[in-house]
């Protein structure tokens, strides 16, 4: 089983997330009591990736529950704009909401929020768990891996997206060699992606990102496969920072490109990326420097965490719902959400 | 004046390298005696861009005649090889031991190797000046550049190739804003290049190196430049791990890419930029992490120093002797050596 970073506590009734911020070199773990718990540890980014963020702001709404109908209501809109580009945040808070507005009786809205909080855990994993099998059906036998930032089981409630799809490949008796770019300025790649991957034996080795042009130039990659923190209806894709170079690069070396993502990442109410909100996140990640200088104040930094890439550098897009090929067209697909 | 980063010190006969490693936090010297402390100097990126350390290099082998011609034959292909890609560091020490084999007297030996270090000194100052002013000519009145690792004052005599161009741009009354990519692992760009425009009041933003493609797209960048440590008969260049990855950002959004050297980088004795030997550098200067953790040791590291830009992508090469556009072939150029 791999590693899970968002987990509900039955016996103290708390939110029980790894701290991510101190991995791998300490592995240490934030109990939730309260909301206002919850929204600070997506703002810190102790808790991060689309999927394992609305995970966490759903179990954030039960948490609210203590306050009843009112308190719920209140920690929504704090919990679902606690980051604003992934569309998993106010997808999960909504849902919870409107179950919340649902119950009628007081006394059953923490454990009816409660149900609902495991099933959006629980379809998360099953959802990572399907387009795993169905992406790795993308990969060779043999083969070569480059991702981005982690889209792995920290990133979401569990096996993750990007690294899902990994995972499934080696499930299948393929044998895939692990890529990383270490992504600056937070180093998801190197210190989240690499870890998760290197406890479960995977061949991993981790590059500067501005080593991938290199990389698929001198030693080959056969995919690039990302994650996405919001698709918009014509397939413009917000993800980390770099995604979109990394795109570029793809495309200019003939390596396929693919985002893997579960459909609660799908924002079919954007016709394009042009709407997605970038945020852009303090200086200080990148002022800081590793021998415990920083940057003069005199040295401007610009810090934007994603970035957004347009449709046309995706191959596919590999979805619990399936593989898409382009052209891209997710609105004519929401009639057909199950879920 | 922009800052110097190798200095001779006629009074007690050493060289003196501003300690780059611990910009921009310190501003320490390290003061050589002796050709092994500067080979150290070399390897352990004390001091580097390939214009610098072929200087250093020079003046290693006046410290190196204390020993006589032996001393200096001996001091040779130590300092010559003391990394591998930067063209300037064996043109340099072969100069130096052309200038020691045809010196007739050892009592003359130290004095003529001193006065040609200098004169290696003074014309990578000339020829930064040169290729700067010739490339400005390149930048409209208000425009950003974006470059990468450091091609400034620090990487040469003094000025700087790339920066060079910055600087020469805002003396001809251009009004230049510049993104430094803040060039992972050793980040030079952030330490190193940031600071010295800074220092001289210059407008910059440093981003990560992720961010190139953004920026383009986002605020639009009029350049790209970049430094060379190797330039091949037909245009390949070697330059710090990342350029050609923006090369083809560049390409991509229609943003001109330039890459300006003095001609002691061109190395016609290369047919194409095949040829070129790529450092790898230890894993260390990526496995560390900036809480002081590191990467675990089952989780591989790739750490190429540099990569090779094909030719095609370069718009211009600017050196001193003009600024040459496609088709290239510079091996027609080498009579015309004049130096």
């Amino acid at each position: 089983m791999s590693v899970r970073a968002v987990e509900w506590d039955p016996e103290s009734g708390r939110l029980v997330l790894l701290d991510q911020r101190r991995l791998p070199s300490k592995v240490e773990w934030i109990r939730c009591g309260d909301p206002e718990c919850v929204v600070r540890a997506i703002e810190d980014l102790a808790v991060r990736g689309a999927p394992a963020i609305g995970i966490a702001a759903a179990f954030g709404m039960v948490l609210a529950a203590r306050g009843g109908l009112e308190g719920v209501k209140g920690a929504a809109p704090r919990l679902a704009s606690a980051r604003p580009t992934a569309v998993n945040l106010p997808w999960a808070v909504e849902r919870m909401l409107e179950k919340a507005l649902s119950t009628p009786g007081e006394e059953e809205l923490r454990p009816v929020l409660l149900e609902e909080a495991r099933r959006i855990l629980e379809e998360d994993r099953a959802a990572n768990r399907a387009l795993g099998f169905l992406g790795q059906a993308l990969l060779s036998e043999k083969c070569s891996v480059l991702s981005h930032c982690n889209a792995g089981a920290l990133a979401t409630g569990g096996y993750g997206t990007a690294l899902g799809v990994v995972r499934a490949a080696r499930e299948n008796g393929k044998e895939v060699k692990v890529y990383l770019g270490e992504t600056r300025p937070v180093l998801q790649g190197a210190r989240l992606s690499a870890w998760e991957m290197a406890e479960e034996g995977f061949d991993v080795t981790v590059i500067c990102d501005s080593m991938a042009a290199a990389l698929m130039k001198n030693r080959g990659v056969d995919a690039v496969i990302v994650g996405a923190d919001r698709i918009a209806a014509n397939g413009d894709f917000a993800n980390k920072i770099g995604t979109y170079g990394l795109a570029i690069l793809a495309r200019e070396h003939g390596v396929p490109f693919y985002a893997a993502a579960p459909w609660s990442t799908f924002d079919t109410s954007l016709p394009t990326g042009e709407g997605i909100v970038i945020e852009e996140r303090p200086d200080e990640e990148v002022r800081l420097l590793p021998d415990g200088g920083r940057l003069p104040e005199n040295v401007k930094v610009w810090n934007p965490a994603f970035d957004v890439t347009p449709a046309r550098y995706v191959k596919a897009f590999i979805c619990e719902k399936g593989v898409f090929e382009p052209p891209y067209d997710f609105s004519a697909l929401n009639g057909k959400k199950t879920k």
